[in-house]
């Protein structure tokens, strides 16, 4: 498996011709990152997911397939090429196909209206001042002349900010353009006009939502979601963490990641508007912990074993440019409290956005992902827990899962045969199924006893097909491609919705609520959105409450970031809540093990 | 002159023996510079002072003496190959001897106690803290953990220091040593029992004195003086000035000279008492105005002309490592305020150690240099003034000037006939005369007649020579290198003097104080604490009052830096102080030539 010492490797990529050249042997995975192609792969090259699929297009005699090939890869498939990336070294000259399915694509992006009215009132301003010039008989300095002008004695700024101010002063007339800080001059440009914006966050593990905000009117001017790059290194957060934990190095590449996306994202969304992005002042980044960490290149070591700690939990105001973020010379990146090692200042953005804290009602606010954050207010408390819930929703572990994108089957209804009319969104023909309309397989099937209540397929039931191990799956469409769901999908998703129902089953004993009291269910999150409620009751994901009573927020957490961006008094407002809000510790919590057994029933 | 096209040029220094490569022919003096040879030159390379002197010991032929060679040099010197590196172009190969009196060497530093009791109270504090490890039970942040010890909830760190601390909790057995400024971690490491440690300097225009002080006793461990490299460019704050305004860079160049004394010096003193220089947690830097803008790499442009402005006035507390300075990670350094564009943080660090503003009393501070600052007091009212008084007390612009080191004559007596008796410091053979024996030499030509009340030496006067052109002049030793002082030399000196009592009597005027009502003069700095105050009061450059009520305090600015690093109230009280002071511009006082006119008289 060594090439020639001495000889380097070309690897070259299509259909964008792009080549690579390797010193060694590398995995194709890794050469595809290198090469800057985000591939599919959910496992983070384990060979579990299957996903990162690439069409050998030379060399195919020296790549017989592997066993995880084939178990993953049809015959045809093997025939015709496909390997899985992260099961192909290329220890030679090699031509490889990525098809676009394998590559990490953009996905929906909800851009929600901030709920209620938010008092304008951001921590950076800009002002421009026209000063009187020294005499001999006013020998004040500039900056002493700044400060009487603008009123503000206990005015300062930092050296690199001293030392442009009076080049500008005496090169344009003694105008000056300043961008305040509370007291703090940050920047000091010559007199202009353009207006200064903030840039919000959401730094998903899956997807960075950003958002442009004019910081004088509060209005949202443009936004953008991209793929979180690290996705190359494994759907799953506790994959990122192993790659991050092997070195210091490697942090700082998953921050790297992050940021080069989001000063992509940034770079667009400016231009849009007709700004740039040193025209950026202010900004917000909200995200759960482990993507907390890991955009501040903070070690994770307290994150990946138990008992999972964070490193510190309180705000933080650090220099954009200290993390690797562009924006206007000062600018600093506001990141606000998070709760513990996994519940996330995302999680708080949206229980902000929704107006937890504000008022004694029973409510629920859920964010469903890998790990589901569910917090229960009564009265004067709000407590919060973590539910390891896996990607099953999101499409991961699940043969034709995907996430809600063009092509995912999103609904899903079963005639009393069990026969599938399906809704795909794009309307285009199906390529997977995401998790609503997985959601709507179970609940169909338990509707019409398909499935039965220990959660398995009833195999005698017509529609039903076995597979060549005789194990049973129902198909959802017809055609070259069809997608199936196994028992073991439907496995997947009922330990999913049962950590879930387990982490609210929990919160309710601990806070001694039972259904009828609950006023209000919020969740969050591109699933909440695409979701029946009363097929996430049905299943018993959610407690028995009635339909109205369940609301989908969409992207909350993006919103309470904008908040935050666009008002001092809701960051004060934000690290208040974070201080209130409790942290539960569901592995220790009495008797979570029976909530959780009876949560996965079906 | 110019060399071969894509020849090089090795010009060789001895006695170091050091090789310098040209690519292109240069001024000997640059060249020098670039190996690191700082040659004095006072005028800053301008042919003016003739004290850059080198001998060609190479290429002579190629090299005949320029007029400003001839006016400096006597015929057998250039004979011997002596020129002036400011005058000779490295255009070929060139071998050249430094003789040492040319090169920028050390001068007597003194340290003085701090004066009065002052209560120990810095602004950075070491902790060494063990703390509980987290549990399923207990699942606070590291951080909190600190915070809760420490008992202190308002306690932050930037990321740098966030990101070592679980590492070194989870690897020494969750014990650490902290380092706090106010409320911040600026710096955590293990556990350790050393002692933390702060420099303070008093960065002057010839001379950089630093001091390491324990953080805990407030004492003062080490001290050391260091030549300011910057006198290769000038011992004129213009000619810097005139460098530094040629590009940014170049104001970096004298920032980077400075602090590479600095850390020099730093890392002397460490290692003197058993430390290292990562153990200096805090720093306090004072300086005259221009320094104290080229330490910080602002830009002089506001300097370099008048209306001279400051760029600020304020203190400012910039980390050490964005000036270039070698400390501790995360130590800052403290920069007291500056009066105005010619009064700086020195003046400020001198009068707090001399306790002005604490009482009303009637008092004088003098800090004497080529700018001399000169600070009244009355009652309420303390006013400063800056007056340009050249540097010959310091040794320039006299032909055998120098400052006081070793080889100077520091005292003259001379007897009716006008014969000289000498005192040297060292009890070497003398090389120059600094400002204390001026001062000596024109009081007592004044005692016995030898200088007229118009400055003027009396030709008739036995002992009184005559130079080719029919110049008087004075002869102060017999031997082959006689020290003369001649009218121009004295000229030199009733400016500088009539600048110091100019100032002095318009702040007397503007504060309407009579010399009978001041009850104390302090005057600063090396030249104060050599000078016979009766011979400052005869030729009239301090106003007649008894000589017990002048003091000399050597390096007060030094003692008073040393205040402010042990002392947060220190620094409120100097801050105070800063705001208290009064500047008063001469050059637009009403008759402030006619002071001056009448100041100048011997």
């Amino acid at each position: 498996m060594k090439a020639d010492k001495g000889k380097r490797i070309i690897v070259e990529f299509q259909p964008s011709g792009l080549r690579l050249v390797l010193d060694e042997p590398m995995m194709l995975l890794d050469a595809a990152r290198q090469a800057g192609i985000l591939l599919r792969s959910d496992c983070g090259g384990k060979g579990v997911c299957g996903k990162c699929r690439i069409q050998l297009l030379s060399a195919l005699e020296k790549h017989s397939p592997s066993r995880v090939e084939s178990f993953h890869l049809q015959p045809n498939e093997i025939a015709s090429g496909v390997r899985l990336a992260c099961e192909t070294i290329a220890d030679s000259d090699l031509k490889v196909f990525i098809p676009s399915y394998s590559i990490i694509e953009s996905q929906v992006l909800q851009i929600e209206g901030i709920q209620g009215k938010i008092a304008v009132n951001p921590a950076v301003h800009q002002y421009t001042i026209s000063i009187q010039p020294p005499s001999l008989s006013d020998l004040r300095s500039d900056m002493t002349r700044i400060k009487q002008y603008l009123g503000e004695e206990e005015l300062t700024a930092d050296i690199d900010v001293l030392a442009v101010i009076p080049t500008i002063l005496r090169s344009c007339n003694w105008n000056l353009n300043l961008i305040l800080r509370d007291k703090k001059v940050i920047h000091a440009r010559p007199k202009a006009h353009r207006k200064i914006v903030g840039l919000a966050v959401d730094v998903g593990s899956t997807k960075l939502a950003c958002y442009l905000v004019d910081l004088d009117s509060g209005e949202t001017l443009a936004a953008r979601g991209a793929p979180n790059p690290q996705l190359a290194f494994g759907e799953d957060i506790m994959n990122r963490l192993s790659y991050a934990l092997q070195s210091p190095q490697n942090v700082g590449h998953l921050q790297s990641l992050v940021f080069d996306a989001i000063n992509h994202s940034s770079k667009i969304l400016t231009t849009q508007v007709g700004l740039d992005q040193a025209d950026i002042a202010d900004a917000c980044l909200v995200g759960n912990t482990a993507m907390h960490h890991l955009f501040l290149n903070l070690p994770v070591t307290s994150l990946a074993a138990s008992p999972f700690v964070p490193i510190f939990a309180d705000s933080i105001y650090p220099p954009a440019s200290s993390i690797g973020m562009y924006a206007m010379p000062g600018c600093s990146v506001y990141v606000p409290p998070i709760i513990a090692g996994f519940v996330g200042s995302d999680h708080l953005a949206f229980l902000l956005a929704e107006g937890f804290g504000e008022d004694g009602r029973v409510r629920i606010g859920i964010d469903i992902g890998t790990n589901t954050e569910i917090a229960l207010q009564k009265g004067e408390r709000i407590v919060s827990v973590s539910t390891a819930s896996g990607p099953a929703f999101e499409g991961a572990h699940i043969r034709f899962g995907m996430r809600a994108a063009p092509g995912a089957i999103e609904h899903v209804n079963l005639n009393e045969n069990g026969e599938a009319e399906i809704q795909v969104i794009g309307n285009r023909l199906p390529v997977g199924i995401c998790g609503s309309g997985i959601l709507d397989v179970i609940a169909e099937m338990r509707r019409i006893g398909m499935l039965n209540n220990r959660g398995r397929i009833e195999k005698k039931f017509p529609s039903v097909m076995l597979d060549e191990k005789g194990k049973p799956f129902i198909q959802l469409n017809e055609g070259k491609k069809p997608i199936t769901l196994s028992q073991n999908d439907i496995d997947q998703v009922l330990l999913a919705k049962g950590a879930i129902r387990a982490g609210i089953d929990v919160l309710m004993d601990y806070l001694k609520v039972i259904p009828e009291d609950i006023e209000d269910i919020t969740i969050a999150g591109a699933f909440g959105t695409f979701m029946l409620p009363e097929h996430a009751i049905c299943i018993g994901m959610l407690p028995k409450v009635s339909l109205e009573k369940v609301r989908a927020v969409g992207n909350a957490a993006g919103s309470g970031a904008r908040m935050m961006l666009i008002s001092s008094s809701e960051r004060k407002k934000a690290e208040y809540l974070s201080k209130r809000i409790e942290y539960l510790e569901l592995t220790i919590y009495p008797d979570f093990a029976n909530f959780f057994a009876k949560g996965i029933q079906a």
